[in-house]
């Protein structure tokens, strides 16, 4: 018998919780690279509900006990008196989500003897410490690819309201005006523009394929060139650094991970490098950015708009000031958590845990470290010597 | 010399008129069946400028008055007291935009004597009375194309606005909240829906190619058939009725003119055939829903979303239902009036009138009427018999 601890976020405080807005969602065959979808042996939820939060309980709670587990679900994570922290001895797997992360840090894993996994309902394992993970032997995955598609269809949707000045204009319906000039002065087509992604991993390359039917010339940065039968296809520039990126885009999104060199790489001094006027999208990690940086560059028209849902820290205080600095469209951290993806990693989760107590080795794909060493995806994409660097901070993405 | 009166909206009243946000737009070479852009002599304006409101004069001033004519620019254009009608008596030219339109009636069109043209700034010339045109002979002109890929990106982004609730995610975070769930209860992903274009004309084949790399699967009702070349290429399913192709899509969008057979065409009884919790975006006309069964649909769940820019009457009233209805995300009348579009349909306007005052023929795109009938364009997009019906309201676009 094993305890099972996983931490989700709170239910929703406001709707009724039983009523959905669709009865179902579409049924998706396979990622863009031809990855199945998960597949446990059987689900025991219905997909389109709310899985992420404490009430879903990610759909595992018969499936557990009917096995003879012992499941605890809470919200509670930060701070000794966390729940969290009071489960913490006995516990044999700990699973959270990147937008409500355990920081499973090595102070904690010293305190979990009997911990075995720890799984991200999600993407991004950040917020454990792999370095103390692969000393203790715990196993780390994560459902990769879950949202991806989710997060690319954020940035696009952003990319658009920013520049054709969508809620803005929205506004001005909601509050019973109708002057069409003071909505449509800072209203533009993004057809013909610039557009640059930073990094172009799952989400990245995702991004620019929805975007070139737009008609937009596509440009992106990263350390390695996409096989050259993309770059011809999707007609992509490729640039070696930031400033030559910039210098040419209109709108830049950001789709890199989050590692001590990509640390506030948008600072007061990168930012000059952006033409007047440009747009940044960053759906990666709040702190690719210099808060403080944005939020001036907004004020001062060196940018036009940004947006994205990460911010740091997480939960976003109420002063924070990219809940009110001018033109921008942030959401909270909820780019990868629709319902469409909740249902994606409440299976992917069944499905490491079916393999986990079955003895069955859990899909390549879904490893970060097995084994005392990073292993499969993990060993493309972390590294042990910083792997394990700022886990303060909740991460969704890597490239 | 001739004297032109220009009917545009008015301008803005907040925000500083000479500051953009950018400093230029990007160079088009082409629409996408191939047809050019604008091409007059010269422009006197500078791109990316307010140019469809009253002080841009769409740019017109210079020229015309360097060759001798009289310009009238006004916003005042309904009532008997207004600038439109006191500057009638003599005019040779009446222009106007979609947005703002300068109801060219039987009525007005006998108290214009000396009138030969009017010109439509934009798409759309519903606001004229074709029938009364074609009698006394008055050209009818407008700016084919300029603004088509405009609204199909306003398309875009309001469907997925709408799936992913934006707009309620971002009034979180600008009130201070942060609960996740409280966003994503009603988030969905696009990908995988069905997504179905009511007309497949300019504006609704470009919705088709601009969301087909999302992993939709596509569906248009029209009465003629597309191509088979591009039936297969972005895998179209094609409906003979609403009825039919209601019943399969997730998300419906009109692109379909506005006549007695369309008007009210989403009504009480056809919302029954929708999917429940589809999305409606509307972008076409706003007589083609009946305005209090959409906001019932919302109100009962049956539709999950409704979005457009266009409404009936237009400014719509202050308590307008569609203001204030759940889940919806209108915008005034602006999808083809942004920037970018306002400087193809100045550009064009501009075509026009060098043509027409060197005796040049003006382009046949652009006509609808010349010489006592219907003609270019006009020739098949409207008929005599009913293209006089419905000019009490503002049209933007035909099939």
């Amino acid at each position: 018998m094993a305890k099972i601890v996983c931490v989700l976020y709170d239910d929703p405080v406001t709707g009724d919780p039983k009523t959905y807005a669709r009865d179902s969602l579409p049924r998706l065959e396979r990622y863009p690279d031809g990855q199945t979808l998960p597949t446990p042996r059987a689900i025991d939820f219905q997909p389109g509900t709310l899985l992420g939060s404490v009430s879903g309980e990610l759909g595992l709670r018969k499936y557990l006990e009917s096995n003879g587990h012992k499941l605890v679900v809470t919200s509670s994570k930060d701070g000794a008196d966390s729940v969290l922290d009071r489960e913490l001895h006995d516990a044999e797997i700990v699973i959270s989500q990147p937008f409500w992360p355990a920081y499973m840090t090595a102070e904690r894993i010293a305190r979990a003897p009997r911990l075995k996994m720890i799984v991200t309902a999600g993407i991004g394992s950040d917020h454990t410490d792999l370095q103390a993970a692969m000393e203790r032997g715990v196993t780390v995955a994560e459902v990769t690819y879950c949202n991806s598609n989710s997060v690319a269809e954020h940035v696009v949707m952003m990319t658009l309201s920013l520049v054709r000045n969508y809620i803005p204009s929205y506004n001005r319906v909601v509050k019973g005006g109708w002057n069409i000039a003071d909505c449509v002065q800072r209203s533009y087509d993004l057809e013909g523009m610039q557009v640059g992604s930073v990094a172009a991993g799952r989400i990245g390359l995702r991004v620019l394929r929805l975007l070139k039917p737009f008609d937009v010339k596509l440009h992106y940065l990263d350390r390695h060139r996409l096989p050259e039968a993309i770059e011809k296809e999707l007609h992509l520039t490729h640039h070696s650094s930031l400033e030559s990126l910039t210098k040419v885009c209109d709108v830049v999104s950001l789709n890199c991970p989050l590692h001590p060199e990509t640390e506030h790489m948008i600072n007061a001094q990168s930012l000059k490098n952006f033409k007047r006027g440009a747009y940044l999208i960053n759906t990666a990690r709040g702190k690719l950015c210099d808060r403080d940086a944005v939020a001036a560059a907004l004020e001062s028209g060196q940018l036009a708009g940004y947006a994205g849902d990460v911010w740091f820290p997480q939960p976003a205080p109420k002063d924070h000031p990219w809940r009110s600095m001018p033109h921008h469209g942030m959401t909270p951290h909820i780019s990868g958590t629709s319902l469409s993806a909740q249902a994606r990693y409440a299976a992917g989760t069944r499905e490491i845990l079916e393999c986990y107590f079955e003895n069955r080795p859990i899909r390549d794909e879904y490893l970060i470290v097995q084994g005392g060493k990073l292993a499969g995806v993990g060993a493309h994409s972390y590294s042990a010597g910083n792997a394990t660097k700022g886990s303060e901070e909740a991460a969704r993405f890597r490239k």
